[in-house]
């Protein structure tokens, strides 16, 4: 089927964006005529056209009585661009491909109904699954209010991060390394805990000269969020330097005097209950959140696990046994075997020296 | 290279013995004239001809002036049959390509020696690794006397056997542990702990009827060794029912009432000092042992690989997380990160819904 293969295409342009667009979606477009591709676009970044205005721009004249694949529903509001759709129509389109509708329920639809009431053919659940993965935030975000959360770890072979003492660090590899800063890239927020700002005082920054190839252009900086409902975050921390929106996320009998300490430096400081993780999570999607990744240590990573609002684990795993006495992966506390977190597994590969595993939680038997 | 491709060819035929042959190696032989094959054969089990006579029979009188293909160098010695290399003379070979040599050092290069001496060209050193990893257990107890060691292990994803209660059973699934008849058909013996046989009652049996195909008849069964140092195996237990030699290890000052029980049932009963790893395997390599599975509880597995006697760990991780008060994959106290036990993966997979991991301890930095 024809069909398949240009929307193919279509999804190959939109992962140009797959660092660029957030809080959009990820979108490409192809235009084809008499079996030739006539134009080509993707969302490369907020503010910047959509996808379909790229693809019809080189189109010109030739899209009339073309075909258009687009990976996701061509939109059918006036936002910071007019509606895709109507562009669709004035360039006299005959026919719109598109991978799915828009999964916002309120919005859904619309597109499509604009697009057909002006005589366009549609069809749409074209490589439909292959554009959910590529936007499962977004697509999280429109449907639920919440965006879609990896939880990333990294540990031994026999599931520990380092020493009862606490020595660790440097567990995994430099490609292990690397990596993350892929799922950072991808993600509009990275998540963290007062914990592991105390004990290592990370940047989590995105070091683009690191992975970038044919991805288009800088990355944009996911937003930083630092649960820590105290206010014990060092003024000095380093995350508090992020070129981004810096979040600490506070307890509402915290300190006034440490909220505006922090606020001064720039950060915005949340109050929300100690462990309303649900709370934080439509929070940061009411704010334009799609894809969220949480980098914190055993606490934090339980909790999430125990809150039930992990999509998805990065699990990296180390070519060493750091034996039973060591940190386990996660605080998760469970006393029978009915309490275990089952997974499906979705991905296993070698990072470097060091395991890669994608999982995520298995439906409920 | 030809001399690669039929080498292939050999390794080929000498892996229909991988269950089959112990304590001898798994030999594969092709005889080729004038780029053709005109004999192939391959050691199936003790007792039976070596490769090299099945594929010299097959040739008959075309292995005249033809190149013979062996996986490991032909013996010199009167055994249970006559030596390989004087077959090849008679049989009038005038090549004989070697993958390796014997590696008992007493005895390598023998065999290359007399075919030599007859006028024979000989060539060795093509594809010996491929070679090596067929024999891994029998070429270790020809150079060192000591068998090649294998650890099973089967967890969680954050590397937990059970609950705190000791609740567990049928964390990975039955492809899992199917794959683990393989790895049981393999080996030579199967060394398991008391505790195991007191908590589990397992048969450590083989099923041949789960995984045989095209592989030579049926499985040797491996011997089934029980570390026992106070003789506190039930007399009802199932592991001594095996159809197979029963090894149970007991200590020094052991009962000797409880030794001649297990012995009435057909036991042998060795005498070691308790912990004594390192002379278990040797005795175990006197007596014919190529490669062993460990297939033991926390403590054993803990104990043979802080005796460092461990060259392959098989570790299965199943598709769930047993939470931070789970029972550890093994028990390794090590209190700093130097002590961490460092290893290279060699393979990764899926197994079902599990991930299989094979590693072997890195060479010491």
């Amino acid at each position: 089927m024809t069909d398949h293969r240009w929307m193919a295409r279509a999804l190959q342009l939109a992962r140009e964006g797959l660092y660029t667009t957030q809080p959009n979606p990820r979108v490409g477009c192809v235009i084809v005529r008499d079996g030739e591709v006539v134009g080509e676009g993707f969302h490369p970044r907020t503010g910047q056209p959509h996808a379909e205005v790229f693809a019809l721009r080189q189109a010109g004249e030739r899209a009339r009585g073309a075909t258009a694949f687009v990976t996701l529903e061509p939109c059918a509001h006036f936002g910071r661009t007019p509606p895709c759709a109507e562009a669709l129509i004035a360039a006299g389109v005959a026919r719109v491909v598109m991978a799915g509708l828009d999964s916002n329920p309120l919005v859904g639809g619309k597109g499509r109904q604009m697009l057909e009431a002006a005589g366009i053919a549609t069809a749409t659940g074209v490589l439909e699954a292959e554009a959910q993965v590529l936007n499962p935030g977004f697509l999280r975000r429109m449907a639920g209010g919440i965006p879609w959360v990896r939880l990333k770890m990294a540990g031994s072979l026999d599931g520990r991060t380092g020493m009862p003492s606490g020595e660790s660090k440097w567990i995994t590899g430099p490609d292990a390394r690397r990596d993350v800063q892929k799922w950072r890239a991808m993600s509009s927020a990275i998540i963290t805990g007062i914990g592991t700002v105390l004990a290592d005082d990370p940047a989590l920054d995105i070091r683009p000269e690191e992975w970038t190839g044919w991805h288009y252009g800088e990355p944009v900086q996911p937003w930083r969020v630092i649960l820590d409902s105290r206010l014990r975050t060092p003024l000095t921390a380093k995350v508090l330097k992020a070129n981004t929106k810096v979040i600490v996320v506070a307890s509402p009998d915290a300190d006034d005097g440490r909220a505006q300490a922090l606020t001064a430096l720039g950060a915005e400081v949340w109050r929300l209950p100690h462990g309303d993780l649900p709370g934080l999570l439509q929070r940061l999607a009411a704010q334009g959140a799609n894809e969220v990744l949480v980098e914190a240590g055993a606490t934090l990573a339980g909790a999430f696990l125990q809150a039930g609002v992990v999509d998805e684990l990065v699990l990296y795993l180390a070519p060493t046994l750091l034996g039973s006495l060591g940190r386990p992966l996660m605080a998760l506390p469970i006393e029978h075997m009915a309490g275990q977190k089952r997974l499906d597994i979705r991905d296993v590969r070698n990072i470097g020296a060091d395991i890669r595993i994608l999982a995520r939680p298995a439906a409920q038997a």
